[in-house]
């Protein structure tokens, strides 16, 4: 092997960041709880919860990187004096405390909705009066798939939510945006600052989980350029190095900002067969110092997922052009254990393969005939 | 995982294989004499030269294939009789036996050249003298790039082919095609008969080593359903299941067929990227019973052979749209140990490739910049 890289996390997206290094001769390691996660299919896996698990984990590898955002900064502190991780600790830090990532985004100038930082009832009471209903309070750490999360809509909601998320700590109160649609925006930095994006995916989640991604995103020419200069500023910024989401909502005004990932993202899962090069091998190419391959869509491309229950292989393979990525993981309500990605050549072929698409998955989603591509 | 696939070889196509499969939650083993083969980094190896090596072999899997077109047919009849090979052993006798091959040929009507067996130096002068001169002179069995094969141009020569081939037990003396280019086609069949079929690639050799493939060949749209024919013969009557490559000639006549190799080849890498499903998952994914995926071709694709030597790896990622594999193997003259893809938009942008390439690989064959997609 040519060099063998270090990753935070074990879960599908190590596993996928692994099946792009390989052939580049590339190994990766993984530090994670558990000996039989998706990634250890592909590498050593360092146990968590071993005495000198992350001292023999970073004694593994000559360069680290993440696929999970929740990465303790404390084992990242540890590896720093050592070894390099990218993306660079600061992007970690700020993508784990809504505040502080809200704050980038306003200073880099990027919109946000109207947000206040609450950590009394007072506070929750003053941001609803400021910022009028209905607002988000979301947890300033943590949360993820929607969880650690709390729409209010009435006033007499209030002492609910605080009683839910205030013993979580720092929380955010957020307008809620009036949007059309969800999207988001991947792109990669190179270790020289090259930086390349791929096209906007339009996002539908079911019951706070991403359901399925379109790519490109339909009607999305205008905001294409957008995003990639919001992007771009963030991945600048923090000179960052590897893959960098950005989740936007389309709004009458314009994109708004939502979060960022540190990492690659499951809207950006289209890219290994729809994209001449996906966002796994673009991350692994840019934490290995190598140069970056082409962003450029082969295909339009849509990526469903496989939630809580697999559906029977030979069915979901004969859809005409779909490929399926299983994750090794059991089935249980409400996780992400696979993904199903069809390439279809138009809209009326992809109206037929998600009606039939919709017959096969146990748990068919959001998935709708009016998609269009 | 759900299916485990023992394969006889351990190079880069069980490698290769192997990384397609994976996606499947299919695992695979592989027999092989080396434990640091390519294919190591993908799954268990079973060494052929320990005590129970084949019997280990056979009881780490649930169906088996193949990589490797000399697997012994006597290690083939101890696996046979406990469980099932994709392709039919009877295929891999009949590519393991040049004579045999002809004969299938001739059968299925595919054209060949004319050729007469030749078991002595009497046979070798009489088929001179039928079949005139240039002939090439081949073993029936083994050899493989450009080895075990004479080419007779003059009389004088048969004294020396026959001290050099004789020994080596049956021959084969073919009439010397005059042909303008050398193609493959490769297809799959599924479990269920299903046929699916590639573009013919156009292949370039050096020194009797592929050195890089077209695909969709230049100028093939007749050649294609011709082609697609034949091997659909071959799939049907040997009711082979996976993956077959036909190596043919392209004469003033049509289509000559050279040899079939019951396996995926070289010539098909470029499918990894090029095609919707490539050969690689299409051939396990026939192996294991499932549904084959679209072969249709989502951009003109160029492969290159690393031959040898390995280039710089960021010299080669640096190139617009490349793709590296690497197989592991150390260096030696004449090895291929990985090949590059090359996916540009037109004739133009390939020249530019090319000339590129050339500079960048320490071999650079007989990659030239007039080639066009």
């Amino acid at each position: 092997m040519d060099k063998t890289i270090g990753i935070f996390g074990g879960g599908q997206l190590g596993r996928m960041m692994a099946q792009a290094a390989l052939p580049l001769n590339i190994q990766c390691t993984f530090f994670e709880a558990s000996q039989d996660c998706p990634s250890a299919a592909l590498g050593q896996v360092f146990s968590t919860k071993a005495e000198n698990g992350l001292q023999d984990f970073i004694a593994s590898a000559d360069v680290f990187s993440l696929e999970f955002e929740n990465t303790p900064l404390i084992d990242v502190d540890v590896l720093t004096k050592q070894k390099d991780l990218h993306p660079p600790r600061q992007a970690l830090a700020i993508a784990q405390h809504r505040l502080s990532e809200k704050a980038l985004f306003d200073e880099l100038a990027i919109p946000v909705a109207p947000y206040k930082a609450v950590t009394s009832l007072d506070e929750l009471k003053a941001a609803v009066e400021q910022l009028g209903l209905p607002i988000v309070l979301k947890t300033s750490r943590g949360g993820y798939d929607g969880k650690g999360q709390f729409v209010l809509r009435t006033a007499d909601q209030i002492d609910q939510a605080w009683a839910e998320l205030g013993p979580a700590g720092e929380l955010i109160a957020e307008s809620f945006v009036t949007f059309s649609r969800e999207v988001s925006i991947i792109a990669v930095r190179g270790i020289d600052g090259d930086v390349k994006t791929w096209p906007l995916a339009e996002n539908h989640h079911h019951n706070g989980i991403l359901s399925h991604s379109i790519v490109p995103a339909p009607n999305s020419t205008d905001l294409q350029p957008v995003a990639q200069d919001y992007i771009t500023r963030l991945l600048n910024h923090l000179n960052y190095v590897g893959v960098l989401t950005l989740e936007l909502f389309v709004t009458e005004k314009g994109l708004y900002a939502n979060e960022m990932a540190p990492r690659v993202h499951n809207s950006g899962h289209w890219s290994i067969e729809g994209a001449i090069c996906s966002q796994f091998e673009n991350h692994i190419r840019a934490v290995a110092g190598l140069p970056l391959g082409s962003t450029e869509v082969v295909r339009p491309t849509v990526m469903v997922n496989i939630i809580g229950q697999y559906p029977k292989s030979e069915d979901v393979l004969a859809l005409k052009g779909a490929h399926m990525h299983l994750y090794n993981k059991t089935e249980r309500e409400g996780r992400k254990i696979g993904h199903i990605t069809l390439m279809p050549n138009d809209s009326a072929e992809l109206a037929t393969l998600c009606r039939q698409l919709a017959k096969i998955l146990p748990n068919p989603l959001a998935l709708s005939e009016d998609m269009s591509i």
